[in-house]
């Protein structure tokens, strides 16, 4: 971490005291649980007589911003187990902190009158502290712990200056309006209901058009590069889990087994096993290798219901996935080609911006450190092959293999997980995964994970969140809506849908008897890329006026012309 | 039953006795199951000392036709149970059936010196049996109770005719050539695995290819006719499939359930609940109706593990699924739309004999009677619409709605489930699943449930079997294969195999070093429309031979000629 970035942290942590104090003074029997610095900001959580509402947070602020001008000092003090239980002993969050602290000699700081149990650093004086703003209010279980209290954790944002404080509320309030599930409902494209359960997603139409254009352009693509695409189960028998060592080193993501027939039967937590039986199935020679194969395989993993959120962390989700079976001398050039496979997705979808990482093998893990290694130096080597630059993550592999994680940045700056590449030795020798070599004899395949999205729905909330809604015209659900002004341009504006839709262009047409303003606000609204304006004039000239969702007017057209724009849009992508 | 189907019935049910007294002249120990009449046949289950191989049918034949020559009369006689009892002291099978007889006379059959317990009737002479074959051996659990023995089984035909027997037996080996299970194998489309499960289908590329090429076709003529596509989970609560009726009515058909964070899941037997709430999502209008709402959805359902078969019985397959949610009064116009979308698919499919047959209101049942014969009616006046004959299956309709279920004909002339269509008042009434209606008010909707291919699993079954695994060219995983007859002619084949691939044709080109013969047959056995032949005089002429599976041969022809006879045959779709 830069020192820049130190400061900013300490200044976070010290506003989350501040924080405290202020609640404090507004609820003199509030209990304290922790209050830690985050990215850009700081939170703190409390246990309360009452529920706090946003109405709440500009009081709470107005009594910081008075503790901040005052200047108190921030004092450290080091005192014994004895004296912190005696100092907190109202607050039963902080004495469960203490029994839990290793350290033999406890730190506490103190502003204005205000003492906390914390490590530290701080700021000299709350003057120090710059400019923030509280954000919101959450509901946060004691520790994470679903069986523990729910206590109400504040946020807020804290910055050096005035400047970047207001260019980061501004950032949050344009991240807010392109928030993918409040786009998913104002654009009727997914979502997720009690009923079926938290995690569980239902894709309307619109949202499912959008996914299927995304797959079936991610399948065509496969092909051309030498991909197979199949189907396996959703269940399968426990056994092959044990076997594959997920039921052993991942077990707290997978869901209870059923029982068929006095089998146990596991959900799927990846399609790995499905592929090794089709590849398996016959004998493969080394002619044939490598094997490319892949699915759009939907899996199921436990989360904690806590960490759920939107399409970005969901209990189901479809892979993106692929595995390929190959011979260890074909590593390296097998992952230059996803690599370049996941750089054109990511130039398609519109992700200039990626970076790299690198994540190297975990504490817990399978395989020998030689086999580690030798995977390493293979991703190391093709990533060296494409040029590309990438940070290391160590400890950051899965238990079977290391991996290159591609993290993409979206319009905000914003970073989302995409591609995964993993090589993986262990699978192979679980499973007997063999090819006939030259030589006559069995050997073992390398197998190499990965996907290239990631997940159709997180995928597909990076890209919503990246367009704000507005996907470009090659994936836009309606890609033009004909607007006729007043009755009488209804058979004409009939006509024009008509014309377009035998041209394979997804057309609507706005017959209500509203307004014009009114109609050009709700396609507007729908983020319809081309709005077809028709009244007189166009009737007369056989033609539409064109208006963007930009809002750019493009003035009176012929309906073949409008045709080839809106093509033209589709097929470059943009 | 017409009179001569019955008296082939009582024909075959005397061949199975026959069949047992021949048994017993091999294995006097033989202990006894039950013999009946079956479609074109009969069986007889038998506990035997050893195992059966096919090798002993023409011996056990061989008895049978000595017998049946003999003329030996069938004689009748009713015993009381006591009596029966202690003739069949040593067949504890069938001691296990009189017990379980609640007839108060017990009537015993007699041919040679071989006595059955049987209800009769049958022939009366050994010799007024027909002409009949064994045919195969399988084992079958005594009583169909896994838990209980596991029986041999010998299956055999029999005909009234010499003549009618061979046409039989030659329809079998036609029949055995198509068998889907056999077909899949040959060319590398499916596979069922022990370590998965039985009754879980893995689809390999080349049968994955061929499903999503329906699938995308299935897809676009959806959308053109008014349909949104979905996707909903796999899992969902558990209450939901209470509330719906289904764990009520249908458990035995369901998965135990999964508990996650205290609340029980549970795969996914059928799509409706998750389209219903996608429906419920937001008010609808009666002007909104109706909504049309499809999913390839992959359901799970249990089925015992002897009734499994290939890909027509499973235990987890995809429903080409759509839930249309309409007005009463447009039940009659959604269902002639459903019919004509159904008439189109199976004769795009090669289907062009087929029969409908409405399924009327059981005894028990949901809703009022008005409301069934208003369903009832209006899903008669859509046949009458659409100017189709139907049959009537009185009492067969499903406890919430009458049913149009559609049977196919194969080119064997066999009958396989087709397309379904559903209305429903149970659902909508469980669910409160409304629009508000012109008077401002709620409504109940009518759901129509409907699949045009039944399931992808099934329907490609039905395909594979329907053309022999020669898949209609633009169903065809590879549409040509270029063979070039020796070394020289390898760059000139190199160059079509691009041009058509260029043209979107799915190619692919053998260059192995075998003779030219034995390239043809590996083409035809993978049953490769075209092939593209080139040796001196084709790179002569900058073209290729072409030769159709069929056998035909079309002479030497110009890349552009062939290029355009691909894409017609692929456009006609046949």
């Amino acid at each position: 971490m830069s020192s820049v970035e130190g400061d900013r942290e300490v200044m976070r942590h010290s506003a989350s005291h501040v924080l405290a104090e202020a609640v404090r003074e507004l609820f003199p029997d509030a209990r304290f649980g922790i209050g830690p610095a985050i990215e850009d900001g700081f939170y703190y959580d409390f246990e309360l007589p009452r529920s706090l509402t946003p109405d709440d947070l500009p009081g709470i602020e107005a009594i910081m911003r008075r503790i901040v001008a005052s200047g108190s000092p921030f004092t450290r003090r080091e005192v014994s187990r004895e004296e912190a239980r005696s100092l907190f002993a109202a607050q039963p969050y902080k004495l469960e902190l203490i029994d839990d602290l290793q350290d033999t000699t406890i730190s506490v700081y103190t502003q204005g009158g205000f003492t906390d149990l914390c490590r530290g650093p701080h700021v000299a004086s709350s003057r120090d502290i710059g400019s923030f703003k509280l954000t919101r209010i959450a509901g946060a279980y004691w520790r994470g712990d679903e069986s523990r209290p729910m206590l109400q954790r504040v946020y807020g944002v804290a910055f050096p200056t005035e400047t970047e404080l207001k260019e980061h509320l501004e950032k949050l309030e344009e991240a807010a309006r392109r928030d993918h599930r409040r786009l998913g409902k104002e654009l009727d494209l997914f979502s997720i209901h009690d009923e079926i359960g938290p995690g569980l997603v239902c894709w309307h139409a619109n949202g499912g058009l959008v996914r299927e254009l995304i797959e079936d352009f991610w399948k065509a693509e496969h092909r051309r590069r030498g991909y197979g695409i199949v189907y396996t189960p959703h269940i399968g028998r426990l056994e092959q889990w044990k076997q594959s060592g997920h039921w052993e080193f991942y077990r707290e993501n997978l869901y209870s087994p059923m029982e068929i027939d006095g089998q146990q039967y596991l959900l799927k937590p990846m399609n790995c096993l499905g592929h090794i039986l089709i590849f398996k199935n016959r004998l493969r020679s080394y002619r044939e290798l490598p094997v490319r194969m892949a699915e759009l395989g939907t899996v199921y993993r436990y989360e904690r219901g806590g960490v759920l959120y939107g399409l970005t962390r969901v209990r189901g989700f479809t892979q993106d996935d692929a595995h390929i079976f190959c011979r260890p001398d074909q590593i390296q050039s097998e992952v230059v080609g996803v690599i370049q496979l996941a750089q054109f997705m990511m130039r398609t979808f519109g992700f200039a911006k990626y970076k790299m990482v690198l994540a190297t093998r975990p504490d817990h893990y399978a395989g020998t450190p030689e086999v580690w290694d030798q995977a390493t130096k293979a991703l190391m080597a093709a990533l060296d092959t494409v040029g590309l630059s990438y940070e290391e993550d160590p400890g950051g592999g899965a238990f079977y293999g290391p991996k290159i994680d591609v993290k993409l940045a979206d319009a905000l700056g914003r970073d989302w997980q995409g591609p995964t590449i993993q090589v993986d030795f262990n699978l192979p020798q679980r499973f007997n995964v063999c090819y006939i070599g030259e030589d006559g004899s069995e050997h073992l395949v390398t197998m190499i994970h990965r996907t290239v999205l990631g997940s159709m729905e997180r995928f597909f909330a990076c890209l919503v969140e990246n367009c704000g809604g507005a996907f470009p015209v090659w994936l836009s659900p309606i890609q033009a809506r004909v607007i006729p002004i007043a009755d009488r341009h209804v058979d004409h504006a009939t006509k024009i849908e008509e014309t377009l839709r035998q041209a394979d262009v997804r057309v609507d047409i706005d017959v209500r008897s509203e307004r014009m303003g009114s109609k050009i606000r709700d396609a507007q609204m729908a983020k319809i890329p081309f709005m077809l304006v028709v009244g007189d004039k166009e009737v007369a000239s056989e033609g539409a006026s064109v208006r963007l969702r930009s809002g750019e007017d493009l003035g009176l057209q012929s309906i073949a012309d409008i045709e080839r724009q809106i093509r033209s849009a589709a097929d470059s992508r943009v």
